[in-house]
């Protein structure tokens, strides 16, 4: 009796779709031969979920911390704590964290001492989208100290870039740099109480720092000789405190990890305490070795209760608007899927789902349900006998929530605490 | 033109459940025959429901709080209250109540004058499960008097007891005084505010004197002429206050009455302000009266609107992992279901459904779904023709939370107020 069992949730990113003309109206997931997703659909519980809420348009930042039982509606501040776990930064809770642009400043920037900037605008927010050099420049502004505040910097793709502040007594509540517009000054921080009028001192010191580091680099120097505009200082935006959550393990209880492929995802389950293996052969492309995610799935499940995984490839075919790319990724997913029934404990409680949909015609993330199916030996299998995003209609799970996907699997694993007597 | 109905809810508890091997893979409640209760499916409204919400494993508590019209994540705080409800004893709104051990002490326990305990040390946390005279050593220690607090004590099963603290100014952020591991003084309670430090000090004070009133009386002396360890001592842990619950017939305006068989269950009812009536017969057990519960409930509806019953037999079934004694169980609820359609006003609208799954198999709650089916005059019967947890799957209530019984039902007997204009 009341006998535990291992769980894990295979996230196909971006599998959902919807008709689509080129595949004479089906998705496809609906073209695509898949019987082990059908299997498991077969011989489980089906239904759609909302990776939100009905409607809502899901980051796969905001998916995977509903998915992984966070409220994104609590816990979701800002995108910049997230943007910087993504590139691989170490983020800590407590930190405010920004998203920055490399930006083109002309003129002689100044601060004056009641924190205004003049003398100088910026004339291109993205310094023409700037693709090289990138990482000389953030290294070249990393890891000051102004007061008793460390300010990290790491480069993102293009002209971007993240910003974490590490000290004691800073707020969130800071207004942005980046002005959103060019032929503008540098907009100085304004902080809406007094921790965040500290982030704010700080922050402004931090640009004009920048520009100071930044203006004579020999990054700079080459592209002014190219006929470039210099990428000569940093605009944060978007601050966000990164927020207070609670160890996954502590949570729920049973030791997890994250087998995945993408920065942001990993860098969420590493925020959350969770084991993120480094997975080779995973290129998070189409030409990602799903076998050696499979791999990686059950070697932690040896020493884990829980994994997560998340495929990459699934959504960028529908960024791509590729439908035959889409079709492969999902037989991709199935393959990985095939390798965890086979290799896995008998008696592990598999959910498959998608993080969000991502329609070949749409060409970016929307809010439709993702299908979703649960197999196990306590649940009660449905009627559904395939895996699509049409055919689950009718199954037991009916409609739930991201959210609700952790409640529900450690129920079936056995290792739930009850609410109450 | 807008007549009201009468209405009842009828529980079954822990009647859902999972496949079972020992039943080629049914249910009990798809094994048993269950006439009543399919004729309430096929003549009405089928769905899912989640006590509390998906995956959540529900006590009979929060289930019962929940499908009575209180959300229990505002108003559980702490099983104290419900605990000193469930073994009969009175609570009111504002008392704080406690979960005890009798406890084995050895040593001269003392109390310094800063509220620490010194000299003695808890040698078995539960008295070696002391299964005799624990009604004699609560009479003991029942109703002393501290500065201006009361306390009251009784005992539950084994080595259980209940704690309530009735008067002005307590507080219930108090940290308990059961020190969880053997080998260990009491730990000194402390608060963290204000009216929670004077609970502390009135509990430090009372378990001393407990102590004192225990360590040399006769059950006492009796186990230790028999080599036992004595229960000299009480340990109060998990404190809560009892919520401030708006009495049931003020929250939905119609008067109403619990028939029920546990004392859990019973105490919710009265400090809702429900009338729970003795039912001679119901014990609770696989032998209870059924017959007697349905006369129960067809006599409280003469002079109240809306009845809840619980009949317990099912969920003894699911506990005990015995499939045929939950069978016979869920043929019993439908005797009873049989009884109440034929006595009750033909147009009384009628919910069946159980309150938690108890699966077989598992031995325990679980937070699996479970049927629920509605008929009565204003539903819009669907095409579900039988009752049990797969057959509902497609009605028309699709998958509601145990807090949208009360909506639900008073709505189709016609006594909501609308929500606006």
């Amino acid at each position: 009796m009341t006998e535990r069992t291992k769980g894990a949730v295979l996230i196909a990113d971006g599998l959902a779709d919807r008709p689509v003309s080129a595949l004479d109206g089906r998705t496809p997931l609906e073209v695509a031969d898949t019987p082990a997703l059908d299997s498991i659909a077969a011989g489980g519980e089906c239904g759609q979920m909302d990776p939100i809420g009905p409607g809502i348009r899901a980051g796969s930042d905001t998916s995977h911390l509903a998915i992984l039982g966070y409220d994104p509606f609590k816990v979701y501040t800002g995108r910049g704590p997230f943007e910087a776990l993504g590139i691989g930064m170490q983020v800590q809770q407590g930190d405010i964290c920004f998203r920055c642009n490399f930006a083109s400043l002309e003129g002689d920037l100044q601060l004056s001492s009641d924190g205004a900037f003049s003398g100088a605008r910026i004339v291109d927010r993205r310094a023409q989208r700037i693709s090289e050099g990138t990482h000389d420049l953030a290294a070249a502004v990393d890891g000051m100290t102004i007061e008793d505040v460390t300010c990290y910097v790491k480069e993102s793709v293009e002209h971007r870039a993240a910003l974490v502040m590490r000290g004691p007594g800073l707020g969130a509540r800071v207004s942005d740099v980046d002005p959103h517009e060019a032929d503008s000054p540098p907009h100085a921080a304004a902080g809406a109480d007094d921790p965040s009028q500290k982030t704010a001192r700080v922050l402004n010191e931090f640009v004009l720092r920048s520009w100071q580091a930044l203006k004579d680099h020999p990054v700079n120097q080459q592209r002014i000789a190219d006929g470039k505009l210099p990428a000569n200082i940093v605009t944060p935006r978007g601050g966000g405190v990164a927020p207070d959550l609670e160890p996954f393990a502590q949570r729920f209880g049973i030791p997890g990890a994250c087998v995945v492929e993408t920065g942001l995802i990993a860098g969420i389950g590493r925020y959350l305490g969770m084991t993120v293996p480094e997975v080779p052969g995973a290129t998070g492309g189409a030409d990602t070795d799903e076998l050696a995610l499979a791999k990686a799935i059950v070697e932690m499940l040896h020493s884990h209760d829980f994994v997560l995984c998340n495929l990459k490839s699934p959504d960028l075919g529908g960024h791509d608007s590729d439908p035959q790319a889409k079709v492969l990724a999902a037989q991709q997913f199935d393959n990985l899927v095939r390798h965890v029934i086979e290799q896995a404990p008998a008696d592990i409680h598999l959910a498959i789902t998608a993080d969000h949909a991502t329609p070949i015609e749409f060409g970016d993330h929307t809010g439709d349900t993702v299908p979703i199916a649960v197999r196990g030996p306590a649940v009660r299998p449905d009627g559904v006998r395939t895996f699509t995003e049409r055919a689950v209609v009718g199954g037991a799970l009916v409609r739930i929530r991201g959210f609700d996907i952790m409640p529900i699997l450690t129920n079936l694993m056995g290792v739930q605490d009850k609410f109450g007597a």
